[in-house]
């Protein structure tokens, strides 16, 4: 129940219930807590003292740790796809969707979630049995609307190279930022996804030309 | 006195004594149960049953679990950088020498301790007080012995661009490996090392000349 209020909390903002609004905020101290100390390291009881609400409060919303992992990164997975569909409307062409894509990323999971980006990075491999199949599968769908539009791209300029490992590359590149980047002295988001793009994008052109 | 025989251990392998031999077992061990469960999940009793010692033995070889954390980071971060001074003597060149960084990060972290490269990412910011700041003067030196060469690159070539973001996007895309990489179907260490150079090195050129 818990997993369904949170899609259409997620679907339909403007219609948000009190279960819904309370489920936002409990995800919102879970992920607090699951950055400071890590899945494993965190327990409920540090969760009910983070979101001033008792165990028995917290079981009301998701019945056990594993399940507010998978809450979590469902949440943030489904809204940073949704957020990309939105943005990416109205962008033509590969190279320019691309960078949508890396500016939308980095706005979403350094300058809004910066929290969620350890979390989703560490807890990566946690989850297992069907909550864990889910999980990968919207994971799956995520780095797909990246792959096809580095895909478009090699066909595009006739271009060689292993798209798994240029995807990863780029991944690597933006879910890293979580372990040094540092708002006072780092470029703020926008100018950071262009650097980032300008670096991938020609370093592929580049590469491949050459070789 | 752990952390003086450790050391002493990667300087002069082949003086070690039995109790350096044994030490350099529990790393290993110790690494394997970070990988699976995470620092703060692992108890001692875990690293006990993996590696067949009791926990009185145990604690002969450090005094706590903190401590262990910091001397598996200690030897790899020293491991490595010992391996990149070896590997560099003869390679001349800015560009090469980098090529060489990237080559030895690789295989010393894919091929050949592939668990480590994920404590290290994992366990980043655990440690505190004068253990924590041996360690980030460590990866600090290592960080350094990356950027300098992207530096000389940057002077030689008359580049302008942020050496920060730039370096550490391509730690970035080195240390997300542990996220993915297969090895029944993703390319070696050597391949992977070319196409992430190759990217990394005409990117950083491309993408300058046009600003």
């Amino acid at each position: 129940m818990g997993s369904a209020s949170l899609t259409s909390s997620v679907a339909t903002r403007r219609t948000d219930t009190r279960f819904e609004r309370r489920l936002a905020e409990i995800l919102e101290h879970g992920t607090a807590v699951f950055y400071e100390k890590g899945y494993e390291g965190a327990s409920m009881r540090d969760l009910s003292r983070m979101s001033g609400m008792s165990l028995a409060g917290l079981y009301y919303y998701f019945e056990s740790k594993e399940k507010l992992l998978y809450l979590i990164q469902k949440h943030y997975f489904t809204t940073v796809v949704e957020r990309l569909s939105q943005r990416l409307e109205g962008v033509s062409g590969a190279e320019e969707r691309l960078r949508t894509f890396i500016l939308n990323h980095l706005q979403y999971f350094l300058a809004e979630n910066h929290k969620a980006m350890k979390v989703l990075a560490h807890e990566d491999d946690v989850l297992e049995g069907d909550l864990g199949t889910e999980i990968r599968s919207l994971k799956r769908r995520y780095y797909h609307s990246c792959a096809d539009l580095v895909e478009v791209l090699r066909h595009e300029h006739g271009l060689e190279f292993n798209l798994r490992v240029s995807v990863m590359s780029l991944f690597g590149t933006m879910n890293w930022l979580h372990t040094w980047y540092n708002p006072r002295i780092d470029p703020e988001a926008t100018a950071l996804a262009r650097q980032v793009g300008d670096t991938f994008l020609r370093g592929l052109y580049a590469a491949t030309r050459s070789s």
